[in-house]
């Protein structure tokens, strides 16, 4: 059996589509999904505003993260912001997802970046254990807020 | 009496330090500011991670927000990350946190994002009851977990 990470490129818009429907499923969140191949090629490809990463088991994608570069304040450099991690069902416990968040630590450092941060879901407790397992500092005294849709258009005027 | 919003330029970045090192005390995190004028300069203007609008009344810069480009993988497309919003103590109440608030949201209208967010520390009423009245949705059932220092390299490993 084989094992390795590549970098996605345009042609792997269908399948980062997949994985992000499957992953919306999975966090109970599949109506919020308006993602199509066509916006994700625009986005993450051309206007290069997010990078992919794809686990591979012997040829097959089973898993990704989509990225993109965050920033500090504090610490007057970038970090890397993990949008989505995600290892389908049936490839959990081989140690994939840790595998994708190790490449994306050594990809922090050699950008000279001070941080990798991402978000989890309060009820999602196998996840919270093991972002704890690492090392993961919870960010718990934070709330994000959000304008979307008609209360961002609103706020413009 | 004048008031403006202009972006900030390379020349911009002892201002733009200044304020970071403000809003930190305002947060009780002084102590976490590692940033210096000569980092600010080569993530913000050369490596272009975030992009900063100063507030100006009459000439004079009165506050500042850092910001950047963040992903939603439900949406397919970037939003605007807030990173930093500060206006200084006696300028404030008269409207230029929101001012700023409604250049960002023009912004991310602009260029085709679908959210503006921002994260706000638990304890900070003033500012939570401000972003509310706003229409903004707290996504209080995630939280953000970070790597950054010794357990960030210990992860590249």
């Amino acid at each position: 059996m084989s094992f390795e990470i590549i970098a996605a490129t345009e042609k792997d818009c269908g399948e980062i589509l997949r994985f992000i429907n499957e992953l919306a499923e999975y966090e109970k969140m599949s109506d919020e999904v308006v993602a199509t191949e066509e916006l994700l090629r625009e986005w993450i490809f051309e206007k290069q505003k997010a990078e992919v990463i794809f686990a591979v088991e012997d040829g097959r994608k089973v898993g990704f993260a989509l990225y993109f570069h965050n920033f500090s304040t504090f610490l007057g450099r970038a970090g890397i912001y993990l949008e989505d991690l995600y290892v389908m069902p049936e490839f959990r416990g081989k140690g994939y997802g840790k595998a994708l968040l190790k490449e994306l630590a050594r990809i922090a450092l050699n950008r000279g970046c001070g941080r990798l941060e991402w978000a989890c879901l309060d009820w999602n407790k196998p996840s919270i254990d093991f972002y704890l397992s690492l090392g993961a500092k919870p960010m718990d005294i934070w709330t994000t807020y959000r304008l979307t849709g008609e209360t961002l258009v609103k706020m413009a005027e």
